[in-house]
């Protein structure tokens, strides 16, 4: 049986001030820390053994997948980053606070940016000090693929080389995989897995720090899919990821 | 200039008990955390910026690491974990106090099984719960490559196919290379690179989380080294590295 696991970070500085956070390196809060070490706690009481990790540039990410490693004694499993498993790009709305993104430009607009499947958010100016090309970690990524402000729709295409051509491409090797990553990007791979409309997948909230398990048959078809964990608690955390954004 | 930044990883829970500890996976404890922290805010504060960085496949080198990348805000370089850099294993006294040992055995057999370069401590049995072999970390190895106990002269043979292949090899693509591990993998490198003597690198004891830096001309000859940090601080640490396992 393969298995995929994915995990979305959890709580950051920038979710709990309730920021647009983006492709801004911002770092998990203590509570944060907690729960991904809870993650990896439940990871290792149901048994669950991944041979080989994927995790985005971003802190909040790799910190996850660290604290997961740790409460699993798993340390010493290889880690792959890269830049496609980021965040959406929020573009210049990075840094701004969501309750009054939605008070200027109104609570439609503001879902609209956050989870309409292709309208962008304002972009950045390619002069922003935010901008990811004066950023030393991407010096390596051709201009033209760093994003100044990304939709749904943008997110998943740049994600998708890597899904397919690295991530899905470890099952050739390995039974068990985990990828840390965040609501975003990780809608985009379960997206793909569950054949979801474009409509659907917005509507679906990743829970922080709660491993969501899909299981494949021989020919990597999904069998089934199930988040770990109790199920009371995965329901709260799903609706307040959805309660983000709102005016009042 | 190519550089090569080595680091020792911070105090252990069992540096700390004052136990051998060879392969046995034991945590880092809060003072080590701290103080890896600290090596890389030094590193950060002096302007170091590695470009790829190099563990072992144990956690009190694995967190280290991350501590440092965690502190200078890198997270997302490239981190490759090899068995190869693994302390030297000390076979069956793994687990037993140091100056137990000393007691029983005398300090100086216990400082040949320590210090020695090429005196082996007694070795696990095939059967040994500590065995590396019944590991799940190191069933790709094959067994005859796994050591059952080792002098510094194992240590550095098995790590200079890794050091030589794989951590020089990358300066073909680096400037800067980190590679955090352990008192005596470390020990094999400086030998190398400080062409030193069997009898020197035993002496040479290796500060915990002092980062300890090589610079290199174009043919990759050394052309300095230091040890970044407080000298006095320095000094201490080596010296109460030295004085562990003495009966008294």
């Amino acid at each position: 049986m393969k298995r995929l696991i994915l995990v979305r970070h959890g709580e950051s500085e920038w979710n709990k001030l309730n920021l647009f956070t983006g492709w801004t390196d911002v770092d998990l809060t203590e509570a944060g820390i907690r729960e991904a070490y809870e993650a990896g706690k439940l990871l290792l009481a149901e048994g669950y053994h991944p041979e080989i990790c994927f995790t985005s540039y971003l802190k909040r990410a790799v910190k996850t997948l660290n604290e997961i490693l740790d409460a699993m004694n798993m340390d010493y499993l290889p880690v792959q980053k890269s830049w496609r498993l980021n965040e959406k790009s929020y573009g210049a709305l990075q840094g701004q606070n969501k309750k009054e993104a939605a008070q200027q430009y109104g609570d439609d607009q503001v879902l609209l940016w956050r989870r309409s499947f292709d309208t962008r958010p304002p972009a950045l100016a390619l002069d922003d000090p935010r901008s990811p090309r004066r950023e030393d970690r991407y010096k390596e990524i051709p201009d033209n693929l760093l994003p100044m402000t990304e939709a749904l729709k943008d997110t998943i295409e740049r994600l998708m080389p890597y899904y397919q051509g690295t991530i899905l491409k470890a099952f050739e090797k390995y039974n068990e995989v985990l990828v840390v990553a965040h609501g975003n990007s990780l809608r985009g791979i379960v997206k793909e897995l569950k054949q979801m409309s474009n409509d659907e997948i917005i509507k679906f909230n990743m829970p922080t720090a709660v491993p969501y398990v899909f299981e494949f048959d021989d020919r990597m078809q999904v069998v089934s899919d199930k988040m770990i964990g109790d199920a009371e608690a995965i329901a709260q955390k799903m609706q307040s990821v959805a309660n983000q954004g709102k005016a009042k």
